[in-house]
């Protein structure tokens, strides 16, 4: 039995002080001793990560951080890497011990919280050991300008409430897009062309094609896989065509030339750009591609630091295109897994990959980031469909989109 | 990016004393720091796993284990832990410090790793720090009758040595059956009904449905995924039927109604059954149901604990249907795991899952202990099969098997 992906949970981020009982808190709501819990303040170092189911919310990931007091060289770049959370949280708990009440520290983040439009839950802990006179609770509330809810993680007081309080907080739009389903009607067939690639391992497919699969199944459709060579036949053996045709978008060109030019076709790329971000964003950048000039800086940013082969799109093949189609080298920057970085200024075009590891707020965060810089941004599966010519064809089952590529209306 | 599911590694156990550098030599093998190393003796007492890939095998398991040697009543827990390591090992390493060099312990590991036919090599490790002389090397190999191999894990002499000798040492047929390519030619179409059960988490597919995909697809076939109540239309859909229909068992009824007569149906526990163990062994086994009685003791052995639905297939649904097969109640037992009983002799029936969780190695065991007690062994697809009446029809695409089913020759 294989689990949801870690991209496709919702993010609880809990952040507060040092010993303010994080690590304990995400023991009380999973039930378990997975993250590390001592006396000694400061112990989780680097964000720790722990996956549950949360009904009626569904599988959602739980994020431990470092105080958000931390001090010293150290203490400092901890708490960096504590902001850095913020960049994939979908929900932030502050959790407080009473002994030391709302400070400086929790008014900062919970202002930060705000400024990136995160919905926040303030979390008293300790309420069960605490002498502290629990009086100042309505003027924290008002302080944060957050709900609270008054919990021990070592006794379970309130820890059922705090659960609550989570489901109903949670953003109803976190899940974004579907991958696939709201393309195809009931007993529709979609046809997943999928080269086995060397990229992957023996005895499975990669995540987006598992997604898909399951996407259009929850949604009664009938999914046909096959590898490039056999589209043609599969097609020709068919009664009735099917609705959808989804590539790699590595075969795109080939898959193109073999698919009926009145059934749709697009990749799985473009349809994992919809589901995690802002497909229309990653379409406009396409066509910042012709104003590239040698010379140029771009950034390359993979959400993982997959296992390289000796032509990895993004190292290898990608930069190749680019070179031969603006006739001259390129200034190529990569970052990889959780780095990106704050100032893009410098970059003509940034080109992200998949984004098959991020969540989705972690990918819509990236995209806001370049377009308040006005710094252009195309992943993968879009820049190779426009470097193809197919991008246009590549958008129309999203007519919206594709209208950025036609003077008609949508 | 997923990995290769444990279950189809090529398991390599490293045994040892205490303090002979086993995990040492794993994160040598592997360039990995994981395994917890310390110069106390007795560091590892669970037997920890690493998964790494081993070219040209391909993907592997490596099996850190606690000391023969260990001592007091936990010492002999984890002496018996490890001793159970060997149900699952396709390869083993016996790690040898050359300052204690090859005594009883040795002698009775390198016995008992001989008599269940596990390939074996003997690792001298720390040749960079010992000062005993190695001049025993060729009577070491002749006492415990394996290749010897001289490396340190410290400084890395000898490792790269010691993968070609696990290499040439790696059994041919750890692999078994293939799991669906053999039964499909280049171009032919396989139809696979994938009931969208609770119990497969958002966003994913079961493992024995990846993995018969890939394999599919692997031997230049083509796959249509779908559910049970669109296999009719998918088939009227064709203009050339399927070579073969792969049904989940809990839909093996409604699916033989609407897959043509002259078309192979098998389901996913018989193809994982036949891939990671003995077909014939299996179905052999489901003729001993109609010799059940009540009060019979059964024992139902499942290979990983995965979480309970209320109409469970092994605590629910199958002690239901057999109950009402036989006219009255059964006793029933319950492993879950890596526990599998070793005295068999009270059960009139063992009822095994589809194993997707074990290995080759570990069901080719289990099924070896129940045959030599004479106990019959059948798995949940197999009996689901023969409960049905569908049997026959299931086994048709594997011809010496289905002969144990009729009085015709194969």
């Amino acid at each position: 039995m294989q689990e949801t992906p870690k991209g496709d949970r919702l993010h609880i981020a809990l952040f507060g002080r040092r010993n303010a009982g994080k690590s304990s808190m995400i023991n009380a709501l999973t039930g378990q001793d997975i993250a590390l819990v001592s006396d000694v303040a400061g112990t989780t170092t680097d964000p720790v990560y722990k996956a549950m189911e949360l009904l009626p919310v569904g599988p959602v990931m739980f994020i431990d951080t470092a105080g958000i007091d931390d001090v010293g060289e150290l203490g400092a770049l901890r708490v960096e890497r504590t902001m850095q959370v913020l960049n994939k949280t979908d929900l932030a708990l502050l959790v407080i011990d009473p002994a030391t009440g709302v400070g400086d520290e929790e008014i900062a983040l919970a202002a930060v919280v705000r400024e990136r439009k995160i919905p926040l839950l303030a979390v008293i802990n300790k309420a069960d050991v605490s002498s502290a006179p629990l009086l100042d609770l309505t003027q924290w509330g008002k302080t944060l300008d957050c709900p609270i809810i008054v919990t021990s993680a070592v006794s379970g007081l309130g820890i059922e409430k705090l659960k609550q309080a989570i489901i109903q907080a949670a953003p109803d739009d976190w899940e974004g897009q579907p991958l696939i389903g709201d393309l195809l009607q009931p007993g529709d067939t979609v046809v997943m062309v999928v080269p086995i690639d060397l990229a992957a391992p023996k005895g499975r497919l990669i995540l987006p094609q598992v997604q898909a699969i399951r996407d259009a199944l929850d949604n009664d459709a009938i999914c046909i896989v096959a590898k490039e060579r056999e589209l043609r036949s599969v097609i020709d053996n068919m009664k009735r065509p099917p609705r959808l045709v989804v590539t790699d978008s590595q075969e795109f060109l080939k898959v193109s030339a073999d698919t009926p030019p009145d059934v749709w076709l697009t990749s799985f790329s473009i349809l994992m750009a919809r589901h995690k971000g802002d497909l229309s964003t990653l379409a406009a950048g396409a066509k910042a591609i012709d104003d590239l000039k040698p010379g140029d800086s771009v950034l390359v940013a993979e959400g993982c630091t997959h296992h390289r082969q000796a032509d990895d799109i993004g190292r290898v093949k990608i930069p190749r295109w680019l070179r031969q189609r603006v006739g001259g080298d390129l200034d190529f920057t990569w970052v990889s897994g959780g780095d990106f970085p704050t100032d893009l200024s410098r970059y003509k075009l940034i080109i992200h990959c998949g984004s098959c590891m991020l969540n989705r707020r972690q990918m819509v965060y990236r995209l806001s980031v370049a377009r308040e810089q006005n710094i252009p941004i195309v992943n993968y599966g879009v820049l190779i469909a426009w470097l193809h010519g197919i991008l246009p064809r590549a958008l129309r089952p999203f007519p919206l989109v594709a209208s950025l590529f036609t003077d008609e209306q949508p």
